[in-house]
């Protein structure tokens, strides 16, 4: 069924933090920040937080120990501490672990008395207080989806909670690339990548998810040097990745992600390998065994020839990451985890055996 | 500014209407239908919502009573009948007439203590009862934009109500065009493309915007034969003209019309001219004098040659449904309605004299 749902309002610009205060009145009185250690003040964009709440009298409390890949009890540690402060709303600011907290944090503000069980209470009101989401990094597309991926521990592996929230407001501006680390930019910009790949090759895929696959790799494959390390990065360069970033959440809100996130979420765990690298080392073999028309057609508008020219591009950043290669039993391992999880392989437009989930994460170890 | 707001819900689908029963149930108990006198019983619209509002036992009361370019009176009229029989939320089945109305009067539902006043004061609240669309005719693309445009007697014009109202839930089922009269699918599909060209000749253009407009004109583009008259309607081109609709919508909802919408309401006001033809008359002449570049560019996605295959093409339609040539005053008038509402101008990418909008007001009548 051809589908189209994405209801935050997303402003993107120069200084878009600042210039919407307006926008920002109306939530409350007391806003949660949520964010991680050192990244927001690195980059300028707490402070832009902070300058365009003090313009309008709206009072912040900062919530700053948003691991990656945050847990269920972080999630409630800062719930507890936002309820004891009368917070009215959660502005979530950094990559997609902040963003994906701040999603889980603004539902349990607002469920007050349910305590963690509730992440993923399936059937429940998903209610939130009023949520602002302020990407910092080019990758997760958080602030365009309704989801939430949190690390449960006692499962070992990250998971999205039961609820989909998606934000009131996005607020984009890509000068908060500007500082990003090169491994860092990378990796999230393969992130959004995979959104791309992930939506166009998928059973929910519409013409209005493919819209946003196709003019988001568009305006990805512009930035292609940058991430190949071959030219520097440039203000026009942050700008694009992060509406690519921005079009990949809002096609994967559609289409939702399969088989290489599925896969990526114990390499994330167990080996501490970036999301984006992680899930970008399965593209090639997901792609592979796809329909090879609707394959070359999203590959090119990335600015590849195939999928080979996808793997040595993939090759290339993963090594010039220093990522060690993964032991066999891991990918094994994830296998077995995606055997687990039937919605990747629903969604996925042709047949996945346990053969072809091996070959697919092996595809990056041995090619075709 | 590169943005993108449209919180619309929207399910696309064969018979998408009786199988969205659980989301209506949470609109409320009572539901208002708004439409016509006639088209939404001929197309099966109307019995598909009887039936689906029946399954869930949500009592329904019809108001049928939308004249095509709804005036102001017809909405206080509706508003009053709907306020005695506390209504819960509101059902607009139609083309452009009735969703625009539905528009208002869940906003005046709302806001039970004002009149018809309450419609043009700018800045004033625009909270509304839910508020369900249906579209049955491709063209206004009313369900994805948050715009009424009503008529005003007084002012012998249309104009947009001051409140921006987007729709909560959109259902879109290709089957209701089948028995659309041929004139009614051309001129609501010129519509269509007509939002598309406007959109992308725009200030407020983005890639948000135009990957609508791709998308929208390719899709729109499928069904050209048909709209010329040399090949059957199918339920795919209903589909397709329909998504295209939609897309011609969402695109609009982030840019807003510009001159060829401004000069076409008082050739609709005096002439009685099908909205959608009286905007198509002047597209080639907008097209004539924005960047050659891109207009070639939406025109090729269309399926034009160039400007002067769509006027062509235009002309061709024109005959078709047999409306009469435009008089010159009408036209000059029109120029003189669009000088005195700015904002039109404003988002027009190139200058524009008063000789400039008498060129493309006479564009059709001499060609370039």
């Amino acid at each position: 069924m051809n589908s189209f749902y994405m209801p935050v309002r997303v402003l993107e610009g120069k200084d878009i933090v600042i210039s919407s205060t307006n926008l920002l009145k109306k939530f409350g009185k007391i806003a949660l920040l949520v964010t991680g250690k050192h990244s927001a003040k690195a980059n300028g964009s707490y402070n832009d937080v902070i300058t365009a709440l003090d313009n309008v009298d709206i009072e912040h409390i900062l919530y700053d120990d948003i691991e990656e890949n945050p847990s269920v009890e972080t999630i409630m540690k800062a719930r507890d501490f936002a309820l004891r402060q009368n917070v009215d709303f959660v502005i979530g600011i950094g990559g997609g672990s902040p963003l994906d907290a701040a999603k889980a944090i603004s539902l349990m503000i607002y469920h007050k008395d349910e305590d963690k069980d509730y992440l993923y209470k399936t059937g429940s009101d998903s209610s939130h207080v009023p949520l602002v989401l302020i990407p910092t990094t080019c990758g997760s597309g958080s602030e365009a989806t309704a989801v939430s991926v949190l690390t449960l521990h006692e499962k070992q592996t990250k998971k999205s909670i039961s609820h989909l929230i998606f934000a009131e407001l996005a607020l984009i501006d890509g000068k908060y690339l500007m500082t990003l680390p090169h491994k860092t930019l990378c990796s999230t910009a393969i992130d959004a990548f995979t959104h791309m790949v992930e939506s166009y090759i998928n059973t929910k895929a519409s013409d209005y998810s493919n819209m946003c696959v196709e003019k988001g790799l568009l305006i990805w494959s512009r930035s292609l040097d940058v991430l190949r390390g071959s030219r520097e990065l440039t203000i026009d360069d942050c700008d694009n990745l992060m509406r690519a970033s921005m079009m990949g959440g809002m096609s994967i809100a559609q289409c939702g992600t399969t088989i290489p996130h599925g896969l990526s979420y114990s390499l994330t765990y167990k080996k501490h390998i970036a999301h984006g690298m992680a899930v970008g080392y399965f593209t090639a073999g997901y792609l592979a065994k796809a329909n090879q028309i609707d394959a070359k057609h999203i590959l090119n508008l990335a600015g590849f020839k195939d999928v080979a020219d996808y793997q040595s591009f993939f090759t290339e950043i993963y090594k010039a990451c220093d990522i060690p290669d993964i032991d066999d039993d891991v990918l094994y391992g994830a296998v077995e985890d995606v055997l687990k999880t039937p919605v990747k392989l629903e969604i996925t437009p042709y047949e996945v055996s346990r053969q072809d989930l091996i070959d697919i994460a092996f595809y990056s170890c041995y090619g075709a």
